[in-house]
């Protein structure tokens, strides 16, 4: 399931990827956001507003889709009249580590972190990526793609 | 350093957070392909273009973004004419844990994985993400932020 694209008359085959794939539902800066929103505790409209600074229009539209593409998700929190916040849906709130890596590398690479997080051991949360099956740290040095193509060569 | 945003005459301070620092300097999707592509060993800019399938002008913006924002530097690899390809500086390659991260999150969320990589130990990389401190996993239900705010209330 590779892309195609059509450039000046000549169709290429793009690199078919799973990063792609998730960046066509969350590559953008304010659905990212937004789902940073959600997980710190904000869940309605205005308060994700607020929070990231986002056009409204910019906003509603990507929350919009991330509701379709199943991130998230619309729930009632009043009657009359109806009123919805956004929650995280298992596959929205699985982008936690995805969020977790970014804010750290952002931490280390774009000035003084503002903010900072415990973990239940009552360490400041710093995180290794590890393997499952080994247990061992997972870096650009150890791993290399299954198929012909080769790795940082 | 918090950022001001200015709607209908009233400013709002939004949040100060590392993930959108990191997202103004990689959050877009050709960004992040790009640097993909480096990853995988494609460092010429038509390799670049011919496996993201990227627009032209879009790609080579993206380019010198992330050269001027130090992810990347143009190294020399041709004198007569003298022509460039893009490497990750050290800064670049610390995103290998985000690029793997959301690479894994698309494997589960967005259909059959297209492409999967070993690790040195033999196993299929399938990673976690674990607190240096401890070494137990870090997930969305054992860290809070260490201000205010309460994580998924």
């Amino acid at each position: 399931m590779s892309s195609e694209v059509k450039l000046t008359g000549v169709t290429f085959v793009t690199r078919d990827c799973s990063i792609a794939r998730a960046l066509d539902l969350i590559g953008e800066k304010w659905s990212l956001l937004a789902i940073r929103e959600v997980f710190l505790g904000s869940f309605k409209f205005n308060e994700i507003q607020d929070n990231t600074g986002a056009p409204r229009d910019v906003l509603s539209d990507r929350l919009r889709k991330l509701v379709e593409s199943g991130v998230m998700q619309r729930m009632p929190y009043q009657e009359h009249p109806q009123r919805f916040d956004y929650r995280l849906t298992p596959m929205g709130a699985d982008l936690f580590g995805a969020i977790t890596v970014l804010r750290e590398w952002g931490d280390r690479h774009c000035g003084e972190p503002p903010r900072t997080f415990q973990h239940k051991c009552g360490a400041v949360v710093a995180t290794k990526l590890v393997c499952r099956a080994c247990d061992e740290e997972v870096t650009e040095r150890n791993v290399r793609p299954i198929d012909s193509v080769t790795l940082g060569a």
